[in-house]
């Protein structure tokens, strides 16, 4: 627990990684993780609990399969449990994502772009 | 559930009144809501659960009994459970708020500046 406001550009700025997403701050059993994301995601989904993404910085497509969500910094968007989907970004973008503690990255579908699971940064 | 992303600015510019949180996303049982604030608010806790702020635009103080922790655009707090809390804005800011459905803003506190529950925008 810290007394300081936790800067989400100073945060950004410790990692370069994409699709690696880090721990900035838990709330109850949520966690709050900052990500770079950068070129086309696994097609995946979680199967127990939607997820947030809140695009800071850039531009994002969350893909579905019967349809595409196009969002800008300032935007967000909640993905649905158990709803598959892959997240694509032409250029670099930086997005915060909420979910509860312990959701893997890449959902269902596991696989060599899975990130190891509560990294703080 | 919408199929557009949930435009954060926009939905800002469709309310006014400070003090009064607007729901705009829902996540499992958790809600994503909007708010205005200025001047001070009414010390108060939330006995059963932590509370995000996340501040969009201009600067906010979360004054605890303890200390105080200044807050501006692109930061973000986690006001732990059960803890007192005030926040204070001398200019208008704009913030979100995460927490579970049905908190109230003013916690254990109660009185004349209680909003609304689950009022969207």
């Amino acid at each position: 627990m810290t007394d300081r406001a936790i800067n989400l550009r100073d945060k950004l700025a410790r990692f370069s990684e994409h699709w690696s997403p880090r721990v900035v701050a838990e709330m109850n059993d949520y966690q709050f993780k900052l990500a770079k994301l950068k070129g086309e995601f696994v097609w995946h989904a979680h199967a127990d609990t939607d997820e947030v993404f809140i695009v800071l910085q850039g531009a994002l497509t969350l893909e579905f399969r019967d349809r595409s969500v196009p969002l800008v910094a300032g935007e967000m968007y909640v993905v649905r449990k158990g709803e598959e989907h892959r997240p694509v970004a032409a250029e670099e973008c930086s997005v915060m994502l909420v979910e509860p503690r312990g959701v893997v990255n890449t959902g269902d579908a596991g696989g060599a772009r899975t990130a190891p699971d509560d990294v703080w940064v």
